[in-house]
């Protein structure tokens, strides 16, 4: 098995995906931030208006997955027709999920990988003044559809 | 306590950091990339020069580190002086440091922990055509020095 | 009736348009800068070469129609295929037309807006040493074509 | 009376402010989007979470404050060390006001118009599919101060 | 013959293309650095790991092709479908290909321009510290097929 | 000897210039575009204006160097004081010149010459309808002072 990513020079590359067919694709990924009961009560209610943090949060994670191509060196640019972010909260855990779509000749899966990191890594930093041992955490691929390589769900 | 990053109108800002002391900071966050040890082995062995996935991945870490502020909404620009990335390889995890510094009025903890998950991210990226189900974890602050809020280690 | 760019959780979401079929869009957008007459005699004749503050408000406001989905948050990426600005100078106002084109699944008014807006205020930062008060008024769709919801004409 | 801007060439240039003195700057611009009632309505009350377009405004206008100096040609790259932005609504205008200070060779009122611009325009984004005829207006400098040129009061 | 590039008011504009046929394009440029021989063998050994400076060249050539369109004003912007880059040695000089495909209504001549010449700009920084005469010279266009002007072969 | 960008681990570092003095630095780097006859004379008259392709290349050359460490991978973000580009104009050839300066810990050689290189390859961009085969040659260091190496002149 090979890298499909390392040229014959043994150096990166962007995989030629020129005769590759169009279709629809989706992918969900998720991201899971840790923090302390005390954090958590501050998210909730330590905005004037609740959840601003996750609204914040939000706005990033859908920014930064449409600069995918521009931060993943190897990725190729797509045009994404549909970002959509939830959260789901525990009294100790933010969970992220993010959905990307678009119609092209490759995945989104990293699109939706970025977006939820992004948004995690947003919902540190506004928290990082009340909490310095935050963590991200289960940054993985949840679903993905629309290539050749089939549906995957986890 | 409250959220710095929220106004009077309870919407995010930027805070304010303009009377700040200008110190030299300095911080490193850690991101694990979990494979399998066949991904590894590739990793290890796959492209003809050894380890090209993780001389892509460094130079994404390095270029997300200064990308940083464009990334997370509530994050002050700040001029890096320098960003180092190191990994260690177990059979089936890669663990990625990054260490940021600078001279400046806000601490660069958000550019080493962008510059760690980028980085862990480029390597999902590169192997995920070998392995679907590849995760990170453990994004964190490992070490953080030079502001108002003295020594952090975890 | 509800905004499209709200989710299920209440916050914003980069709307689905993945179902959506491609047309040709086109639209026109318009800026307005107010300067005082001697401003403007400067701006006609200031320069050795006549116009130059208005060749690099053109240039930055095909620049800025590249990078709207960048900018506006909600906005999908796009591949457009044609940017022109025209200006037309009365003794206190320059007026900005974009005309913005592509083919795709949502329309270009934003990015002919982010055109023209971007344009204008290339125009004020030029001469902004020469005039404090100078304003950007008027910033408005002209015309929008090639949609589901029909033309569109001021 | 000479545009700074154009070089012995007649050509644009990035004005050399390497002498000036570093001081704290601070500028706040104005701009008002205007809405019909009902469009203004939907934006109090049609998200779930009351005033959602205003807090996407809120990210868009921070973060391209930060990226002023990309958008305009001859901005001067500059560390931003605070961005708030606030809104009034009436009937039928929602007023924005964008205050943005560093300390620096140069002022930052291109930042604070930008920033205002933008949310502007973000808001806009957001309720165009309800309202076609939204318009931009009085994009200004309220207040400037911190350089050679003394304050500016409009 | 006229400058397509220039429109009615002799300003620039971005050239319409919305009616060009959609084909598959590809373009091949190349770059020339200029250095000593002392220099080429520490390009060759002086890492620990042989040609480290070329890996980081090519990631940085691959990064700066699909910023193209925001790099030369007047480029559109394009779906990149692949890019690769290769190395050639001699004992002073360093010969760059850039391969460049996409599938769309303009070329991609300058996208590979700007990767090879992106890449040589990098291993010039890389070795600028032991030795500050470097040159880059011969950046030009190899070959170029898929458009309407038919096959173009140096 | 050896080259500084490369860490311990052999891998691409951006170097560490934290403790380096602050003082003023400035760079001249030049490029050259090579173009036929018949070419120059449309650059000198084929727009309606004089040299306006001239004047989108200046633009492209200044908003470049404000991005050298978004292209570069290893360069440091510097907040650059003065961009400014001229040209010269032989029956053949265009002679670009492009002086950086800024106050900061390392030089803006990488800065002068992405101005240079972006502006060449803006010309070419300008004029390829209508000559395919022109070149950029002899990008290179003129002139550089402010650092600790001294001053150097081609």
């Amino acid at each position: 098995m090979e890298l499909s990513h390392i040229n014959e020079q043994g150096r990166a590359r962007m995989v030629d995906v020129t005769e590759k067919t169009v279709t629809c694709r989706t992918a969900t990924a998720a991201a899971t931030v840790n923090v302390s009961p005390a954090t958590m009560e501050i998210i909730r209610t330590g905005g004037i208006k609740k959840g601003d943090v996750l609204s914040v949060a939000q706005v990033a994670g859908i920014m930064a997955a449409k600069k995918t191509s521009e931060i993943i060196p190897m990725c190729h640019p797509l045009m994404l027709t549909s970002v959509d972010i939830s959260f789901d909260l525990t009294d100790t855990q933010i969970m992220i999920r993010a959905t990307v779509k678009c119609k092209g000749v490759t995945g989104v899966e990293m699109e939706a990988l970025t977006a939820a990191s992004t948004a995690a890594l947003t919902v540190y930093d506004m928290c990082k003044a009340v909490q310095r041992d935050i963590t991200v955490t289960d940054i993985m691929l949840l679903h993905k559809d629309g290539g050749k390589s089939g549906e995957f769900l986890r």
